[in-house]
């Protein structure tokens, strides 16, 4: 369970000043959202390496669904809180980060500063991984801890990839697992994307399809 | 609306070692519970003197429930996630930590290692102010930051106090609307401490009664 | 023992720009004022939950003597050194704060940037508990160790309250407990504000009543 | 330009005690490596997200190359630091860092320590990408800024992968240029393994088929 | 004005476990000692070059008075805290945390824990500069910052030196300024450990010539 | 063996504005460089008292170097990390800082930025100490952790001192100890300052000769 909220703000960092908006993202676990209470990132002072490298890929990710220099000089921020982890939390941040985003960007229709020739591009993700041999998509924690394989796949809504990333735990990573992967993730993205769609509801679809929601 | 969690370690600060338990609070505003964003605390690298002064609040608060000297060596922690803020966040966090701590409570007793004398003693809180001349109860946001003096109450289950604080925001505080926020914050802890009990339910209410929870 | 000093800056922190002055307190404890060595603030690399809380509340309450709005954009900064403690260090440094307070406001008037339509509210702190049941004012260090009950209680020279602050340590704190610890605060405060007139001389005061000192 | 050292430390971390040794990476950019300087981390202090991305890369790569459950408990630590930059630099360490390690086996072996039941396994690394539509290995930094597609590939010396990681960075990554990214990676690492095998001699190779050079 | 504590802890830092006891220092300013005010260190979040490289020559020079080896294992820190400035505080700091050193080697004594063979070693400092064209010792902050040149003097009591330090600021430093700073601070010295002495008082002294004051 | 770099960028600090150019210097020693690995200070979150004492010797030194004032608004970094080190690796950073500076002073001069009236000052630095009762220079690691006596010589080309420095470490360092010293030091700066030019090759020489070169 991730909360995911998107917050606009009226400037831009150094590097982006005249080139257009920017996204960037944050993503928190909650201390009691393991089952082994989590040391919090703030009373230790600083932000570990594994936030960092998730933090990362959920900006990355999200910043490929918007013509950033089209945007007026602007920053999204998405917040993703996770208050209940088993398995798989960076894919779910996107996917819900995308949803807040989606609704963000109505903010800035509506305020008639989003002047994008194109619409929101969708983001949809998932983890996946090689358990005991077979390729699995969305393990839960118990299974990717003990997994040879552990993988992210980030896709776009016309079907191409945004972000491919599998390591080998235990063992290496043949090329027909890699294969098999990506096709077991194609299906479920599917799967992930048409409840992306139905959380933002048919009007919302409807006003994307042609054009008039981002 | 805040999270609160409690969590159990087997193993205690060094100032508590040999003495029995302890119990910690720690509190945070996810950045995206204000109208407007807030920088999150890990990324500043240090935690806000303000958070510092709740949790200490709220730590004080929750350790008056519990006779720390009867415990076996564990430390309890209360985290609460403020996910959406609209005044008296930590007066909310006291009160739903207070849940958290007695249904935490219940795996002590449940290991048998909750020995203590008497039962787990009810806390509640509520914030108080003077609007307008005029003393209130768990001011909303808007209130808050134009009333003249605000104010924090804690009390136990046995109508005794355990934490008073009211500062002159704008002007001073009188002594009468000092006795006026006493009484009005007296009236809402009643009202507060029956719906903590409704959330623990009738039967953790029943066993409490004879001294069975806590 | 605390040294207190003023310090007059030229500009505002960011929330205060075009809305007048500003007042900041810092405090801290040097590592040999107590019978224990106690590690440097700086040495850790960051200040404790104790010590932001103290100086919180130095920093509202000596806020409250001043009429900020009508201050040029000033920031005046309290600094606190406790050079020897023995308890009650948080209300010393109020008291000793607010002379240095009306010490640097002569420089302003002196140099015809005091435009105040009211002259400095006099500001006096005083810790007060209960020890062994009994209600006590200015408790030393051994006493605050083992109080029931510890509390901060700030006054204006028109005797309505800027803080009261009453926590119960063992036990809970009754009503009239609380009475008992503002009647004994009261009496002590009217002691303590004449030592303050006292230290700041009979020249200042008699600028003081004119409303010529502040 | 990467200059890689392994260090040795009779220690593991608080989660490999009892299982065996462990492998650690850090990386680091001279501020001089690059045309226009970069501010040191320490002086920031604080180590910045790209950095914790890459030496967590670093390590997980490495740590591929061992039986980490063989090893005695001794922690391997492989530093990489950037002499000057031109594109590729984690990929770079990754495969320097190899060496490094393989010459750390060494000393493990000649103490007598290296009791694995396999051998060391190779690993190299590549950077690709794709650059006006065409995939390249091995950017130049002039290229990478530029680049559709940026990847890194992971590969042991038996040919399968380590990781593969792809990121579109402007557009999407479609299939066909995932699997010629994989092609050409391919190709690449063949080179650099052999040459790898010469840094370290003929007479470690030699040893090494044989299983006699960890 | 500078205040100096000497504390007494039973452990001493891991590189000297097993080998005697040690001795280390602290410097602070305090933010109000300056004409202007300077931010604190514990703000800041970090202890700045300027304070390292001090405690860092204080330590140094006051480890010099002890045999450390035939301590017992026992840190010993010398707190330094700069009430106002007026030029040469780091000197200062060492004569007088000699002072505070030579009564906490008083308590060791006492306790039947100084065992060294030797008596503790007198060291004494002072600041000297060159300031136009004129060698002059103790320096007022006024002459300091226009000085050519700027050094700091350390010796023991039988006339020999501990710390030469002598930096050209403007210009170079020729060898006969630098004789002329020696035989200059060499006779403010004298005069400077005779005031160590009075400040210990006759029966120290007496004490200490007789190999019975450390 | 000391990699020094040195970049220009086009503003300065604070307190230089107005005022001409500026230098500062970093160092830093490679974790792998010394025969135990050293903890990387990034990721500590701090800079050693060590390091910013040395940092501030070599900026220090290099300052000397340039007439400031006349400079334009640039301040130039000179980096030094420390890739093998076997002693005196902060006078190393000063003689080879020294030379990058004098070639980043050509990219000024080329730039017609360098208008100051006098030439570059050449500076050179070596260490020195007591062990076993000799003065030598140059010491290694392995001599200068036993030496009695450490110290550091920087000097001018003109032969007048920019910074003396000489440290008792055991025993006290009497006059005709730092008189040997300083004799010594000065022999072999003479060999350092020859090698300096060697290093920058007789067309800068030249052209430094003639004035032309900084």
């Amino acid at each position: 369970m991730v909360l995911c909220t998107a917050s606009l703000e009226d400037r831009v960092p150094d590097h982006r000043v005249g080139r257009g908006g920017w996204l960037t993202a944050e993503y928190q676990m909650a201390p009691g959202s393991t089952g082994r209470r989590s040391a919090r990132e703030s009373a230790r002072g600083r932000v570990q390496g594994r936030t960092q490298e998730i933090q990362r890929l959920i900006g990355r990710s999200l910043r490929a669904a918007l013509p950033l220099n089209h945007l007026p000089e602007v920053t999204l921020t998405i917040d993703c809180e996770v208050l209940q982890a088993d398995g798989g939390t960076r894919t779910a941040s996107i996917t819900g980060g995308w949803v807040a985003l989606a609704l963000a960007v109505e903010t800035l229709r509506a305020q008639g500063r989003w002047t994008a020739p194109t619409r929101l591009r969708g983001i949809s993700a998932v983890s996946a991984g090689v358990v005991d041999g077979e390729p699995r998509v969305d393990l839960p924690y118990a299974e990717d801890v003990r997994a040879d394989v552990d993988g992210n796949f980030v896709r776009a809504d016309c079907g191409g990839w945004i972000e491919v990333q599998a390591t080998a735990e235990d063992g290496v990573l043949p090329r027909y697992h890699l294969d098999a992967l990506l096709a077991l993730s194609g299906g479920a993205l599917d799967h992930i994307w048409a409840l992306q769609q139905q959380a933002l509801g048919p009007a919302w679809c409807a006003r994307w399809l042609t054009g008039d929601a981002g």
